[in-house]
């Protein structure tokens, strides 16, 4: 990563170049909302894939499910995010906007106080006694605070009255623990084994999103492991590892990384941590790994009815597993994983923007270039024939210097020219992105090449 | 497809062998939604890994998006959704629930009239004298009819009042087409390109599903052709053939399939057509194909005030793109796939259930069965060496017949059995699921082996 890269110049750079744009964009945006551009999809397909690979193909007695967003409202009752998954929040009563009081209070405090462990009318008597103001139209003139909660809610139209609220999930886990016993059932697995999704979650957040970092609606990779009791702190520490190493197979720095034991446990959970970026914003959340003990299988039994006792095949011992939860935000790494491929190299007359991606999950893995636009027959040959295997695209405008900072600026790791040797030789030169070495090529020697640099 | 195939036995295959689960199944389902368990959810993968590598990375001039769910709600206002995605709905005052009044009528009258035509006084007069009761209850006591918009709304937390209502999009396609700008600007593209998107929608039905074919949540496949409107017609006709081919290289039976031109074309289309798929409910609509002509980029122009125009780099001529749109339902076709692989086989004392899945989108590729359990060393060898590249699964409990059904009725399409010999041989016995044919293979060929059978 760049020293100077700032969030500002990598939203600029996606947007200029088709990573992110900004959601609903020709009206104006919707707040914390993004859209992914034709690299920036291809980008976030090839990390979900990558993942997936890890944490279901390559894992040990590991399952995939997909689950609905929208789930019968018990489930967030037994969840614990109806009663308490909400933000102290106070509404401006001139300008209509709606604040978290304890953001407020952390903005004017900068330290001094604590807001976490202050009650709503503790918050309340500070705002009213340092007089702040709302930061929208500079106006003293709140309501008093109200927990407003983060799911959204929306209505299922069978019935008209209130039975039919229903939520959008405000986390994926919830589809990995309702379908443990079916995934126990039809997979016929043993405990200790995991359950992995990845899926959309929404909150309702009215904090500064800091570009993809935090948005309302967001993808989710999680693995959630069933185990015994006795064997949870052994998959804690298998699974920091494992998140660990998956960070450095997409090619992070681990100086860019480190873990960070959460201060404050939640009350079900044993342990829990997070792996920490250094994010153009400074050290932030990239992951985490909870221990949550037994507690989410026991409280969709009480709340079900239906049990959730396991039987040990040998030992005949019954018990409800304990869970460790891995888990990592898909947008977070794509931003992180962004920030960690930008650099910036200050050349003669030019800076020349590279994407250091790892090739496995660069958009586009081969651009073909033709050296002249009277070599585009055989160009085209070479470029149809190679995205029958890999994104590939294909550029025949302007000089071949500036269509090879075209691929570098987007992350693509090979670059291959046709020349007029090419017509009599049937080779081609490729261009390494990140040595610039090049090198001569058979054609039909190219899938292979490149097929064995995607390995992942 | 077996004839037999009955949407009952299909929906009860996939709760056994874990396609496809009914949503939030341990607090007794939420109506019309459903999860994708460890089978399913890798069919449903590699079904939009298929349609991507067709539509996107091997079709000319064609890039993807992955659009916000929530958009901001002036796109719904142009995209007439806000106006005029209703349906007629009546209460039943007595026991609550909501129904369709075309459909109770439809119910009633068995063809004898077409509620369709019918404005919703006619159709209030026509159940007021026909006394048609409610289907739960049988009590007649309706309200009057209402329009009720099929889009679930929420709000947004920023401010309090209705300014803040949001919608869920209820179609992936307005996320292309307010893209338009950006992804023209950002890739150079020349009209005619395409912009493809994978994603979900929410519409908040009320009528009976069929299992997975509608549902309230579900994910769209879409391709938009930007071109001149001269040139609509034959791509038009292009994504016909393309959206033809596509299924029959998924492995469809041409029989089950059959274009059907709409009836009734809506007031902006100059032509549309579905494809149906003989399903066990009868022909039903698997995928559409539109020319929309320059309706959607007009409209959003109007509402948002920015210009649409494109200037053809060559002619210089100015116009507003007109759009070819071609949009399949990726769980519709899933089921559509789901039928046409199933077969049940009578067998002597037993019936053998298969599924014939294209060895492309089959959920895992092979099983590894050591023939006794003291090969199982060597077999976990074969495994863990085959599932870096491919999902693999592993099964040594019961008789290998016992545990060949097993990977039929989940459609995998290659076993492999490891047996004495093969400590000396390096080699394995590899049976194909259609033909039941077995062959010799060497250990070292099983790559390249499965991975030339996989393409696509």
């Amino acid at each position: 990563m760049d020293n100077k890269l700032t969030m500002e110049k990598l939203v600029s750079h996606c947007k200029a170049t088709g990573f992110v744009y900004p959601g609903s964009d020709i009206y104006d945006g919707l707040a914390n909302t993004w859209d992914y551009g034709p690299i920036g999809v291809e980008l976030k397909n090839n990390i979900k894939r990558a993942w997936w690979k890890r944490f279901v193909q390559e894992n040990e007695n590991s399952y995939g499910v997909d689950a609905a967003i929208l789930m019968n409202p018990g489930v967030w009752e037994a969840s614990g995010h109806v009663a308490s998954f909400s933000d102290p929040k106070m509404d401006c009563k001139t300008c209509k906007t709606r604040h978290r009081a304890d953001n407020l209070i952390e903005a004017h405090a900068k330290g001094a106080v604590t807001p976490d462990t202050m009650t709503n009318e503790e918050m309340e008597a500070y705002i009213a006694e340092h007089h702040i103001c709302c930061p929208r139209c500079g106006n003293f003139n709140w309501t008093p605070i109200r927990q407003f909660n983060l799911m959204f809610e929306t209505s299922r139209g069978t019935i008209g009255d209130d039975q039919s609220k229903i939520y959008l999930r405000p986390e994926t886990a919830q589809g990995e623990f309702v379908n443990f016993l079916n995934v126990q059932r039809t997979t016929r697995a043993k405990v200790p084994f995991g359950i992995a999704q990845i899926g959309k979650a929404f909150r309702n957040e009215i904090t500064p999103g800091n570009f993809i970092f935090r948005t309302i609606e967001f993808e989710q990779m999680e693995h959630q492991q069933f185990c015994k009791a006795d064997q949870s702190e052994s998959y804690y520490n298998t699974y920091k590892q494992k998140a660990w190493q998956f960070l450095l197979d997409l090619g992070f720095n681990q100086s860019h990384l480190k873990f960070k034991d959460h201060d404050k446990l939640a009350h079900y959970a044993a342990a829990a941590c997070d792996i920490n970026y250094l994010f153009p914003i400074g050290w932030s959340e990239l992951n985490g790994v909870h221990n949550r003990t037994n507690y989410d299988l026991s409280r969709h039994q009480e709340y079900s009815g239906k049990s959730m006792l396991y039987t040990d095949p040998i030992t005949n011992e019954k018990f409800i597993p304990s869970v460790v939860e891995y888990s990592i935000g898909c947008d977070r790494l794509l931003l992180a994983t962004l920030c960690e491929a930008y650099e910036e190299q200050q050349l003669e007359n030019d800076t020349r923007i590279v994407m250091h991606f790892a090739p496995a999950i660069a958009p586009y893995k081969v651009a073909v270039l033709p050296l002249q636009k009277n070599l585009s027959e055989k160009a085209k040959d070479v470029y149809n024939n190679l995205r029958k295997h890999f994104m590939c695209t294909y550029d025949e405008a302007g000089s071949i210097g500036k269509r090879y900072r075209r691929q570098d600026q987007i992350g693509t790791p090979y670059c291959i020219t046709i020349d007029f040797d090419s017509l009599d030789d049937d080779s081609v030169t490729i261009r390494d992105r990140d040595s610039m070495e090049q090198h001569r090529i058979k054609i039909t020697d190219l899938k292979n090449y490149i097929a064995e640099k995607l390995e992942f």
